[in-house]
């Protein structure tokens, strides 16, 4: 099959990637569409040192199972990235926290290959079926969505509470689409006016960033969630975060940075690690009719991916997916 | 009156200092006993900028009351450190949250000028009476003793969680005895096996770091608090803490660190930073006979209040005490 493979230093793609077949438990799956995230961006930079076949946003269709439970065949579905032990004896499958399971492989990211191929395997218990309601098309954002969901596993907001979303990236405009379900005053910072009129057709405020930004935001908000994907960010966004208030970390990137941790201490801000979230809320979120196309910047067939990588990491640009079903995908299995 | 002074560039004993008078609503209070904190250590490297007479952990006698209630004079005494608005329409104030008052002054901070002189003035509101079955020594513990019980006023730790305190400084170890109210089983690391023997005496598991202590303690704890003092704490702190675990931040310290937040996102860990608390927990724990005199490693008479500041700088020393009460205070008002 053909797959588009990070070697360590270049990305290509392979015409002859040989097709995965589902151990016990697993299913098989054709992918129809994908969708391109910064963790794959950064993976091409470094990041967890992973090499394979990148991506794990897609939508498939299951051709096989290597289980009992045969009823999946045929049905359009996407699937959580992470894959755990699932034992009775592992502390964090055991409340349903497979994606901190130690013993997990992460599709396309740690230790098993991703969606950008015309096939994946994943246990079935990953899966989830996209509602008739939800195109191909829309069903990509599921697992970009629940990332955004997260947060309200995480933490509670409050309708009266004032939240900055710091980035106005895909992952923050898809935070911002997550966080208009609580109610709250949300704030949307960036440096990109296409991609903030987003947010303010979501009835959002927005900012544009300059020089002044940062002493006028200070302190101002309860809840700030830093989506920039840069090193800066984290700093702007503990500025802007009032004094016992609360900051959630959701760029994940191959840099250090060079923090003065005193405002956090002073201020007792509490900071939470966010990253991966459960399909349910976004899925439903996306049956209920929520409009994401205007997030996607560019759609290409499977073929021209390494120029649709390039296309990725241009600044402006929003999400960019990969179609499969454009070309003949027979031809090379 | 005699003080001890920071002027940004150097300490000195300052012999004629002008005796504050107390503003209405304040008190005056003679000095009896101070402690000498790492964030006094700290201005004189530079940290928030501070010039005036240092020191914020004291003990002393109520000589004068600029308000109605004059029941206060001759009560020994212990006083928040941070002088808040007490407005009914700050938002900090009114929630009990002085201590994060925009408008707020600290004693030997921030705008104003501390205890390491024979006399102070602080807001009658502030006062707290020492309980007659508490030494004046033990109650120079206060403050910082309000420090650690301020971690269980912001998280709740059970009795069957894993806790680690990095650090065997005097915060770690008035750390260790607020946590040991928990009854969650503790263990402290550092560096200095006659500073963990207090901790091991308190009933504590301890770790005397080297090499492989970070990879042995990995991921291991639900519970970290950082007490080092140091900016390599942080990174050290955020490696042994479970996934979705959390990490109390106690160090103010005037750096920067490099931080790579990777662990922290991908972990889902929350950081709380954590400084100030409230003095009832701590003296009532005093008040229960709690025996923190090992932590005293020297007392010194306050014209020997350089000396005592070089001493308190030395690595392996534990708590520094100035005594006003050992000297002539007559003589230089």
């Amino acid at each position: 099959m053909r797959a588009l493979v990070w070697n360590g230093e270049a990305l290509r793609i392979v015409p002859d990637y040989p097709q995965p077949k589902p151990p016990v438990g697993e299913a098989l799956i054709q992918v129809l569409m994908a969708g391109i995230c910064n963790t794959d961006i950064e993976i091409t930079r470094g990041y967890l040192g992973f090499t394979g076949i990148l991506g794990h946003e897609f939508v498939g269709t299951v051709t096989e199972i290597n289980d009992d439970d045969q009823s999946w065949i045929g049905k359009r579905v996407v699937g959580d990235i992470n894959c755990a032990c699932a034992q009775t004896d592992c502390v964090y499958c055991n409340q349903d926290l497979g994606r901190h399971c130690s013993q997990r492989t992460t599709l396309g990211i740690v230790n098993r290959d991703g969606c950008f191929a015309e096939y994946l395997t994943l246990p079935v218990r990953n899966l989830h079926e996209v509602p008739a309601a939800v195109s191909t098309r829309m069903a990509t954002f599921t697992e970009p969505l629940a990332a955004g969901f997260e947060i309200l596993e995480q933490i509670h907001i409050a309708s009266t509470d004032k939240v900055l979303i710091v980035g106005d990236g895909k992952l923050g405009l898809l935070i911002n689409h997550a966080l208009t379900t609580t109610g709250a005053a949300i704030t949307q910072v960036g440096k990109h006016p296409h991609k903030l009129a987003l947010a303010q057709a979501n009835g959002c405020e927005t900012v544009l960033l300059d020089a002044k930004t940062q002493s006028r935001l200070a302190q101002q908000f309860d809840v700030v969630i830093e989506a920039t994907g840069s090193a800066g960010g984290f700093n702007f966004s503990l500025a802007c975060t009032r004094p016992r208030g609360k900051l959630i970390l959701k760029s994940t990137i191959a840099a250090s940075h060079s923090i003065d941790l005193t405002p956090l201490v002073v201020n007792e801000i509490t900071v939470i690690g966010s990253r991966c979230g459960l399909f349910s809320p976004a899925l439903s979120y996306l049956a209920s009719g929520a409009e994401l196309t205007p997030l996607v910047s560019h759609v290409f067939p499977f073929e021209q991916s390494i120029q649709a990588f390039t296309v990725a990491k241009t600044k402006g640009e929003l999400k960019v997916l990969l179609d499969f079903s454009s070309s003949d995908q027979s031809s090379s299995e």
